[in-house]
C-alpha cells in the first residue's frame, strides 16, 4: 500500500523533513500548514522539491473550525478555504483535510453542518481538490467517526468524504466494526497513530505532574485556609511526584520548595506586606564578549580612566552597536571605571558590556519604589543576592540572581529621593527623538528543569503574574512559554524553557515598544535590510487568508497579531550571539506577545542555524 | 508553621535528600518508603542524621491497601504494620500515613474498613505513633476526603485521624469547603502539592504522546483490517504528535516510522512469513577496554596467532576475569586472530574482548534457526547489516546493529546443518560443571529518545514480545523499563530507558541462570565478599514484613521476589565499567525480572558513585 507521513511527525525545518521521510522510502506526506507556513520556499518550489525526491503531496491539512459556524463566520472560512484551495493547486496536494469544529460558536446541527460541507466541496470541485471531514475525539459537537460519516452522507458531494484516524476511533474506545458500513470510496484517507495505553488520568497525573505551591493551577492556599480553620495547627507539607524535580539538583529543589511555603503563609495572612512590585525596566544590560584582548584587560584592570572613549568594538560588539544605531539609539553615557556603554532612546535604554564569552542579556535593571525593600523581599524569599564591586564614589545598586543566572538590579532612576544610578556614567549627548519608546518586555530562555523554579521567583519575588503557558512548535521540539507580567503591564517578561537534550541555542530577547513601526520598518528596509529576520512569504498569504490585513504589512517584513482587546504588530531583528530585538507596537490594548508568529521566527532562526545571525 | 516536605520530592539518595532538605531551612520530613529501604544506614542512624540536620521525622508513609480485605490479608497485614511500626519507634516518627485501598480484594464497607482502621491505631497506640487515613482519588472504594472522615469517625479511635492531601481533594474537583466541618485535632497532617491545569485529557494524549504502530497499545491492524474491508485502497499515513519524536534526529525517526508500517502490513497479510524468532542466546561479548598497548597492537595487527596467549589481562579486563572465574566460568577458547576469550559454564558463553574504550556489553549472539533467513529479515525491517572483516577460514557469522548499537550476531551453534562460529576459537579446557545454566537475559539501556524505536526494533526485526513498561525510582529520576522476550522466553532482554539530561551512567547487565543460587552465594560471601552487590539491611526489614522468608535470604545477601507463578531469587555483582553481571534463580514459573528490587540496586549503584564498581 502506498505509505504516508504527516510532516509533524519528525523533527526539522520543511525541507530537512521531506529529505528524510524520502530517504526512508515514503510515497508521500502531508503537509502540516505551520510546516508551509514556516518555509521560505514558494509553494511551487515545496511542490518540485518533493517530486524529485519521489514524494507526492497526498494532504494539506487542516482547516479547522469550519462546518456549523454562524454567517457571518461561514463567509469568512469560504474566503479562507478559497485561498487554501488556490494554495493547494500550487502545492499540487488533491486532499484537504477538515477536522470537526472545536469553536463554541459551531451549532449542534448536522443538516447546517452538511451544508457548510457541500458548500466547500462545491467549491474545492472547482480547484480539483477533493475535502476529507474528520471527527477529531474532542470535537464540540461531532467527535465520533459515524458521527462524521453521517453528516459527510447528508451532505452528499462527490468531492466530499471521510478521513478515519486510528487515534481519534480507538482514544474514544469507539468500536472500529462500524467502518465496514462506509463505502471505500467514500473513505478519502487514513491516518494512523498508536499511543501508550493506559491513558492519562488523574493517577498519571499525580505521579508525575505535581508541583509546589504556586507552580501550578490549583487554589492551594483557599484549601489551607479551610484546614486552619479546623484548628489544625500540625504541619505544612509538601508532597510533590514531578519526573523533573527528581532529575534536577536536590538543593535547588528544596529551596524551591521553601519558597513555595514561604509564598503560601504570606498569601495566607492578609496583614503581610506582599511583594515590592516593580514599575518598570531601567535598562537592559547585554554584554558583547570580549572581542579584543584590550578591552578585556581594560575590564580587568579597572577600564579606561573616566572622559576615555571605549576602544572601537569589534565583531558582536559592532554589530550590536550598528543595530541600536539603525534603531535610533544614541550612545549617551559611558562608565567611568567599567567597559560599559549607555545608548538610549526615549525611556528605554541599552547597557554594552564589553566582557562575557558572547552576545547575551546579563542583566536587567527594575525601577522599584525602594529598591532596599525590593532586596530585602528577595532575601526573604531565598534568591541570593550578589556581592558587587563598586568604586566609592558610585551609587550603591543591589542585584539579586534570578534562577537561569540573570542579574536583576533594583534601580529608582532619576528621582530627587534616590540617589540615581545613572549618575555614575560620564554623559554624552542627549538622545535623539525616535518612535522607540520603552522596554516592553524581555524574553529569557530558562534552562528545562528549572522553568517551574523561575515562574515561582519571579511571581513570589518580584509579583508578576503568570499568563497561561503556551507551546509553540519549533524545528527541533516544542518550546513552552509563560509571560509573566506586573499588574500595570510596567514590567512584562516572558519565560522560555530550553528543550531537554542538546542542539539547542538558548535565544534571548530584549523587546522594544514602539509608537510608528511601520515609519521604522520602512526606514530600516530601506537602510539597513539585512538587520532584520526575514518572513516567508507563505506567512503573509496564511496571514492575508485569516485577517483583512494590507499589502502594507507583506512589503514592511512586519509580523500581525490581534487579541480580543487590540492589535500588534511587530519585527525581529537578526540575532547577534544569543541576542536580539523585537520591535512591538500594541494597540487597543493589545494583551498578548505574539505568541501566534512565535514559530515563524523560531524557524527561520533554526534554519540561519544557531549562532548564526 | 510547621514546615515539612517528603523525601520523594527531591532527588537523591536519603542521605543527600535530607542534606538538601536541611539546607533550605524546612523543620520536618515525610519519609518516603523506598528511600528508606535503599538507605545504607539503620533507622537509628537515619534518626540520628536527621536529628543532627535540624530535621524530625514528621510521617512515615505509606502503608497500602491496608482497610476492608479478607480476614487472611488482614492477619497478613496486622503483621506488616507490627513490623513497621516497630521501625517507626526506631526512627522517631510518630505518624503513620496509610492511603485508602486501591485493591481489588478491598470490600465496599465502610463498618469493616473501619474495624480494620481501628484495630491498626489501637496496634499503633502501643508504639505511641498516630495513624493518618487518607483518601486516595483513585482509592477503589473510598476516593474522597470525606468518605475518609466519615470512616475515621466510625471508626473512633483516639490514635486515628485523617490526613488531607491538596492533590487528592482539588484534582477531584471536590469542594474544600467541608473540609471545615473535620475538628481540627483530628486532622492528623495536612500534604501539600499544586499541579498543572488542564488535566491530562484526550487532548493531550493526543498532541504529545502519539506513536507509530506498534510501539503504543491500540489495535492498529484490526483497525486497518476494517478500513480494507470497506474496500478503500488508499494511503496508510502516519500522524505522529509526539514530544521525542519532535526532538529526534528525522532521518532516523523516518525510518522508524517506515518500519513501523512494514510491520503493520505484515500484521495485515496472513500468509506474511514472520519474523525469524531467536531460541536462545548463544554469547555475550563484553569489551573490556584496551587496557596495554600491547594487546591493542595486537588487535590492530591482526593478534596472536593461533595457540598463542592473550597478554595478561590488566584493570576491567582483569576484574572481568576475576568475576567470570569468580562465579565458576572456565576460559574455554581464544580466537587465533582477534584478541578474544571465550569464557563458558553450562550453556553460557562469555566473551571478552580486549577493544573499546571501557569494559561494555558490545555484542550478543542469538540463536536461530536459520541465520541468513534472520539477517534478510532484519533488512527488510531497514535494520543495518554491519560489514565484518573476517579471515577466509572463518565461519561466516553476520551482524545487525539494533538502535542503541550493540551489534546482533545470528549464529547456529553446535548443529550439523551448519558451520559452526565456536569453531573458530582455538579450544582450551571444557569447562567444569557449575550452577550457571545460560543467559537468562540481557539488558541494555536505550538513549532516552530510541526507547520507543528499540521497542519496535526488537518486536518487529526478532519477534520478541514487550511486557507492560514499568518505571523505577532512582536516586537521579525515574528509569523506565520493559521487558521483551519470545514466545518460548528462550530469549528475554530488558530494555531502559536512559534518562534526559547527563549525569547517569547507561549501565547494562548480563543476568545468568542459576540452578542453586544459594550455594553460588554462600561460596561468594564465603571467598570473594568484595564482588556482591552490599544490600542494605533496611531491604530485608521490609521484606520480612510483606514476605515469608527465612533467615538465609538475609544472611546471603540475595534479593526476592515472586508472581502469581512462582519465586525469584537474585543477586548482583558490582559494576565494571558499565556492566554487571546478575544471577538469578526462577522457581515455578516465575515470569518477572525482580523489578520490584530495581530501585534498591539503583540506588546502591548510586552512592557508589558513576564509574565505581
Amino acid at each position: 500500500m502506498r505509505k504516508c507521513i504527516a510532516t509533524v511527525s519528525v523533527s526539522g525545518t520543511l525541507t530537512e523533513k521531506l529529505a528524510a521521510i524520502a530517504a526512508a522510502g515514503f510515497d508521500g506526506v502531508e503537509i502540516f500548514e505551520n510546516d508551509l507556513i514556516s518555509c521560505p520556499l514558494s509553494p511551487e518550489r515545496i511542490r518540485d522539491r518533493a517530486a524529485d525526491l519521489g514524494l507526492g503531496i497526498d494532504l494539506y491539512q487542516p482547516l479547522r473550525d469550519f462546518e456549523a459556524a454562524g454567517p457571518a463566520t461561514l463567509k469568512h472560512n469560504l474566503r479562507r478555504a478559497e485561498r487554501k484551495l488556490r494554495l493547494m493547486e500550487r502545492l499540487g496536494a488533491g486532499t484537504l483535510l477538515v477536522c470537526s469544529s472545536v469553536s463554541p460558536e459551531a451549532a449542534d446541527d448536522d443538516e447546517l453542518a452538511a451544508a457548510h460541507l457541500h458548500a466547500l466541496a462545491e467549491l474545492a470541485a472547482r480547484h480539483g481538490v477533493r475535502v476529507a471531514y474528520e471527527a477529531l475525539a474532542w470535537g464540540r459537537h461531532v467527535n465520533d467517526y459515524l458521527h462524521a460519516w453521517r453528516i459527510v452522507q447528508l451532505a452528499d458531494h462527490p468531492n466530499l468524504g471521510t478521513c478515519l484516524d486510528s487515534f481519534h476511533i480507538l482514544s474514544r474506545g469507539s468500536d472500529p466494526i462500524g467502518i465496514e458500513a462506509i463505502p471505500g470510496d467514500k473513505v478519502f484517507f487514513l491516518q494512523l497513530a498508536d499511543a501508550p495505553l493506559p491513558a492519562m488520568d488523574v493517577l498519571q497525573w499525580s505521579r508525575h505532574y505535581r508541583c509546589f505551591p504556586g507552580q501550578g493551577g490549583f487554589d492551594v492556599p483557599g484549601l489551607v485556609r479551610h484546614v486552619l480553620n479546623t484548628g489544625y495547627r500540625g504541619p505544612l507539607s509538601l508532597e510533590v511526584f514531578n519526573d523533573v524535580f527528581r532529575q534536577s539538583d536536590a538543593r535547588r529543589t528544596a529551596l524551591d520548595a521553601m519558597r513555595s511555603l514561604i509564598a503560601l503563609e504570606e498569601a495566607l495572612d492578609r496583614r503581610a506586606p506582599g511583594p515590592v512590585i516593580p514599575t518598570g525596566f531601567a535598562f537592559a544590560e547585554l554584554t558583547t564578549g570580549t572581542a579584543n584582548t584590550g578591552t578585556a584587560t581594560a575590564a580587568r584592570t579597572g577600564g579606561p580612566s573616566a572622559g576615555d572613549t571605549v576602544p572601537p568594538a569589534s565583531g558582536a560588539a559592532a554589530t550590536l552597536v550598528g543595530l541600536l544605531a539603525a534603531l535610533g539609539f544614541t550612545r549617551t553615557g559611558a562608565h567611568p571605571t567599567k567597559p560599559v556603554e549607555m545608548w538610549e532612546q526615549g525611556a528605554a535604554r541599552i547597557l554594552l558590556n564589553a566582557t562575557g564569552t558572547e552576545a547575551a542579556l546579563a542583566a536587567i535593571g527594575l525601577e522599584t519604589p525602594d529598591p532596599a525593600a525590593s532586596v530585602r523581599r528577595a532575601e526573604d524569599l531565598l534568591a541570593p543576592v550578589l556581592p558587587r564591586e563598586r568604586a566609592p564614589e558610585e551609587v550603591p545598586l543591589e542585584a539579586i540572581a534570578a534562577p537561569d543566572g540573570t542579574q536583576i538590579f533594583f534601580c529608582r532612576s532619576g528621582r530627587p529621593d534616590h540617589p540615581d544610578w545613572t549618575g555614575d556614567f560620564t554623559r554624552g549627548p542627549a538622545p535623539s527623538s525616535g518612535c522607540v519608546t520603552r522596554v516592553d518586555h524581555v524574553a529569557l530562555t530558562q534552562p528545562w528543569h528549572h522553568f517551574d523554579e523561575a515562574s515561582l521567583f519571579y511571581r513570589s519575588v518580584l509579583g508578576l503574574r503568570p499568563l497561561e503557558s503556551v507551546e509553540v512548535p519549533e524545528p527541533s521540539g516544542l518550546l513552552r512559554s509563560r509571560a509573566m507580567a506586573g499588574p500595570d503591564e510596567g514590567v512584562r517578561m516572558v519565560l522560555n524553557q530550553a528543550r531537554v537534550g542538546a542542539g539547542q541555542t538558548p535565544w534571548q530577547h530584549v523587546a522594544l515598544a514602539c509608537d510608528d513601526l511601520r515609519g521604522l520598518a520602512r526606514r530600516l528596509c530601506a537602510e539597513h535590510p539585512g538587520l532584520l529576520l526575514p518572513i516567508p512569504g507563505n506567512y503573509y498569504d496564511d496571514l492575508e487568508a485569516r485577517h483583512d490585513v494590507g499589502p502594507e504589512i507583506r512589503e514592511l517584513g512586519l509580523l500581525y497579531d490581534k487579541d480580543e482587546h487590540g492589535e500588534f504588530l511587530h519585527l525581529y531583528t537578526i540575532t547577534v550571539g544569543r541576542v536580539f530585538f523585537e520591535i512591538v507596537e500594541r494597540s487597543g490594548g493589545y494583551r498578548g506577545y505574539g505568541a501566534a508568529n512565535a514559530a515563524v521566527r523560531l524557524a527561520v532562526q533554526h534554519a540561519r542555524g544557531p549562532g548564526a545571525p
